[in-house]
């Protein structure tokens, strides 16, 4: 160590009887008169050091005006403590260090907020005086893990040949996909770059130019409304791959998670990670990126109910849409009539219209809609429930997605509510044969359920242009605890297949080829077979550190509305920056009232 | 590895006798009627395969339709050449593959140049088709160093116990340094973030955060005119440092630069570095980054030609300037009188308006000056400049920045011309003493050198607010070879520094405030003494490749324009996407006039 001899949490047994200097903030002080201890940290730990006339006197009354979190450097001779000091609690709890020389580096104000683990101020201060909430030890501990997850994928990546390569950051605005960021052009008069969503056409170029393997670790952006797990920029680890196939690549991939899990939190997980269809996931789960920790499968109820005398169930299926239901084991006893009541709203949100229940009693099932039903659909139902006393049954009958979204969203909030999900577990899990495309009635057209590169299932190309909603994607999702953690797929790299992707995504020759013209020209000159996929990192480290908030794996983040709270950004800008872009803001309606 | 069985660099002797499976891109194909061979490119390099219809009618029918750039998979049996056949110049050269089956994964067009080392196709069209440029073998191994150094780089710091933490790329625009990219927000009515022109706020603040080794390999930005060796873009290796002082960094730095020479190059480079002050590769080299590859040095004139009879000299001095020499050894005879009143036109860029020069013949010093001085100025000078018969004597005669400037590009083009410069040695370079602010005549003001939040000298702090421009900073530039690798400081950490600075640089107290106030109000609570220093990553990768262009470093680069001529970024944006960010393009001078 350079100035230093020690850092603070390195102070142990061996060292006792050494000179030792040391750095770092006074985490507390206690003042005993002729004698004061002081806890002093760095980033590696606590030692406590002590202040006495016999050391020395001028050192003493220096320290009598240090306060907390004061920066101090400090020298003195290791000492073990005596029996009854000693604290197991800490590292360094059998020695502290008898200081004959200190010196003030820096002081400190009484700050906001205490330094301590799970502080109890509000997110908002925390983030204005963001430097101070980094100094917590389970923020620090948080970023030590980053680094470590960051460095252990580098290294692997490194190990399989893959070379990191960076892509531009300003770069071209397209219409497909979430909102860009723009960035105006000083040099082109209202010319604008777009930050980049992915590098998706990066990479792909990069396998067309024959790096064969390709990954960075790289910052997104998405001006997007946020979400407790979006950021407008974020960061993901972005890899493309020549010459490999799904099945290697997936294999790859579940060996580099493994190895992460292995290596940083020391929990061995399974391979092959267990896989689901896309269909088979929505339809056991009402989730595409379910989680598995726990049962409690959505019921098919469809075929059993399909000539009940509950018309909404009859009219659900009649329209095309299905009937499902959710077992909540255990659950009739323990909510209210208006807690279940209170379901209905908590669904409304998914558009379903109401939410039907049955309670499962002694003497058969119970509830307003149970007249509805014969003896045989009941039996059939308790059936395909497998349903005990006690259970408490709900039922969603609607089209499709309503169905799946809503009860897929009650199977979360109840395995929550009634504690079903193990913590200890980490359930990986890949979703596949996604639909290519799905039908946005906002837009009247189809757009791309992953983006516009992802290839066709070989034996659905032939419907890409007639039935499009039949074709499914040769793309990946990478699941962990109900979490999305990113996405991939083989990409398409014949120019031909890629014009029929832009066709049906309803784009005219003229648009595909001035938005995309230079990557369907490069797949002319012998590009190899590729895919690749993109885990977000924030999301990675959050589940690691087991947070439920990405803000609290990014080191300066934004707020809700993608503000920072600590500099204030964004901001007004002078004139003269506008008018050197050609640009001009467009007054507030209120503004041009008072005009 | 997957799919295929070898790359094709590795097929070597130890193969023979095996069957393989090789991917990749035909480089060459030559037909010789009943016999195909084909040379097949992959990223590790490339072997030659076979076709006859012994092995294979079928694949000797398919590889007759094979085109160069076609990608091709192929199997078959690795057999030793025959003598007179081997290709010392190849890896592969000792053996063959003898193909019995082939696919043809994807086609290609003619290319619109041939992918070879030095190809003389403009750049203009390489930049087009920026992923058949990439495919040459000189750009794969620029990749290929680019990854390894900045692994080895990476390595050597997380060794070091610094720890990788990201920082944001949508920040605050403030108003000192290069000119922002902006970028405008959708939430916040009239609100810009801007693109960080480096992280240097930030890694500040990880310091207040007590983390004490940071280190980002990080994208930066800065809206500039560009020059050959800037783009808008860039990558800096970024390491910030509490606790540690100058001397200690410097150290650090020192040993993982030789440790990249080492392991990248093979170059032992010794330690420590060379050191300049400022004031000193000013006067010697009439340079901040001087090229210590050869000498040539600057001569100091002044005190001897001071009362002499030219009156450009002594009328120069006499307002504060200075005369100072370049002796070019033996150009006397080489260079025209044409030749040499060029100079005149070269150095009027640098603001010079004459350059003097006299040859030293057996009989004196000759040329139009020479009358105007005394036999002792002449004696005096001829020693000065260590005068052998055959030298050219330039003068330069004007305020201090204009005669440096005017001789320190005088002695570079005389370098690359006279061929000077050992191309084999790598030139480490610190320079230190940077002068803490200069003045800037546009905006009557003080501007800082490096930027607002470097430490002034110790013993020149008096000075700040009195006599800004005699203070010192404690920055350390790096130079290799003439160019300047990277630069840093000991940062301010105390408010009332950091005010005083502010005061220096002409900012009101609310201007200091508002822009920068978050800073200040953190160095009040606990802010240890820190520094840190940032390198050009595109840089250092173009000076260790051996390359002159930024671009080659680069996998997509910038034109001069700041347009990627791939994919044709900036471009415009539809008036949707502006109207959600509250902004109007101003039109054009002529349209305005058109309407």
């Amino acid at each position: 160590m350079i100035g230093r001899t020690h850092h603070c949490g390195e102070v142990l047994e061996e060292t006792i009887g050494q000179k030792v200097r040391l750095k770092g903030w006074v985490q507390t002080r206690r003042d005993l008169g002729q004698v004061i201890f002081i806890d002093l940290r760095d980033r590696s730990g606590i030692v406590q050091v002590v202040f006495q006339p016999e050391f020395s006197e001028e050192a003493l009354a220096i320290a009598d005006k240090v306060r907390s979190e004061y920066v101090i450097d400090v020298e003195g001779t290791v000492a073990a403590r005596s029996e009854e000091t000693i604290n197991p609690k800490m590292k360094t709890g059998k020695i502290e260090v008898l200081i004959d020389k200190i010196e003030v580096l820096n002081k400190s104000k009484a700050l906001p907020f205490q330094i301590e683990e799970n502080v109890d101020t509000s997110e908002e201060i925390r983030l204005k005086y963001r430097y101070l909430d980094l100094r917590r030890p389970e923020m620090q501990e948080t970023f030590k893990l980053r680094h470590n997850t960051t460095k252990l994928i580098r290294n692997f990546l490194d190990d399989n040949t893959f070379l990191e390569i960076e892509t531009p950051m300003l770069t071209k605005s397209t219409p497909e996909g979430a909102r860009d960021y723009l960035v105006p052009s000083r040099v082109q008069h209202g010319g604008f770059y777009a930050l980049p969503q992915s590098p998706q056409i990066f990479k792909q170029l990069l396998m067309v130019s024959g790096f064969e393997r390709y990954y960075q670790i790289v910052r997104c952006f998405r001006d997007e409304d946020l979400r407790a797990d979006r950021q407008p920029e974020f960061t993901q680890v972005d890899i493309e791959t020549s010459f490999m196939d799904k099945e290697d690549l997936l294999s790859m991939m579940e060996t580099m998670m493994t190895k992460v899990l292995k290596e940083v939190k020391g929990i061995e997980v399974s391979t092959p990670f267990e896989r689901l269809t896309y269909d088979e996931a929505m339809n056991r789960y009402g989730s595409d990126k379910p989680d598995t920790r726990f049962d409690m499968e959505l019921v098919e109820l469809s075929e059993i109910v399909k000539d009940c005398g509950l018309k909404v169930f009859k009219t659900a299926i009649e329209n095309g849409g299905i009937v499902k239901g959710l077992n909540v084991k255990g659950a009739a006893l323990k909510l209210s009539r208006k807690e279940i009541d209170d379901l209905a709203k908590f669904v409304a949100i998914y558009g379903a219209k109401g939410l039907a229940w049955l309670k499962v009693e002694e003497d058969g099932l119970k509830g307003p809609i149970a007249k509805f039903f014969t003896a045989d659909e009941i039996d059939a139902m308790k059936a395909a429930f497998d349903a005990e006393i006690g259970d408490l049954l709900l039922f969603a009958a609607d089209k499709k997605k309503v169905v799946f979204d809503s009860l897929g969203a009650l199977r979360l909030k109840f395995a929550k509510e009634m504690d079903l999900i193990d913590k200890s577990k980490f359930n990986f899990l890949w979703v596949t044969e996604f639909p290519l495309l799905s039908y946005d009635e906002d837009e009247d057209r189809y757009v791309a359920e992953h983006h516009p590169f992802t290839r066709p299932v070989k034996e659905d190309e032939e419907f890409l242009t007639t039935a499009p909603e039949k074709v499914r994607a040769e793309a990946y999702d990478l699941v962990l605890n109900g979490y999305e953690l990113g996405g991939g797929s083989q990409r398409i790299y014949e120019r031909e297949l890629q014009e029929n992707m832009f066709k049906a995504l309803g784009f005219s020759e003229e648009e595909a080829r001035s938005q995309f013209g230079f990557l369907m020209d490069a797949f002319e000159y012998g590009t190899p077979p590729h895919g690749g996929i993109a885990l977000g990192l924030d999301r990675l480290i959050m589940i690691l550190a087991g947070r439920t908030n990405l803000r609290d794996t990014i080191a300066f983040p934004k707020t809700a509305s993608a503000s920072d709270l600590l500099t204030n950004a964004p901001s007004g800008v002078s004139e003269a920056q506008l008018k050197e872009l050609n640009l001009s803001v467009i007054p507030k309606k209120e503004e041009k009232v008072k005009a």
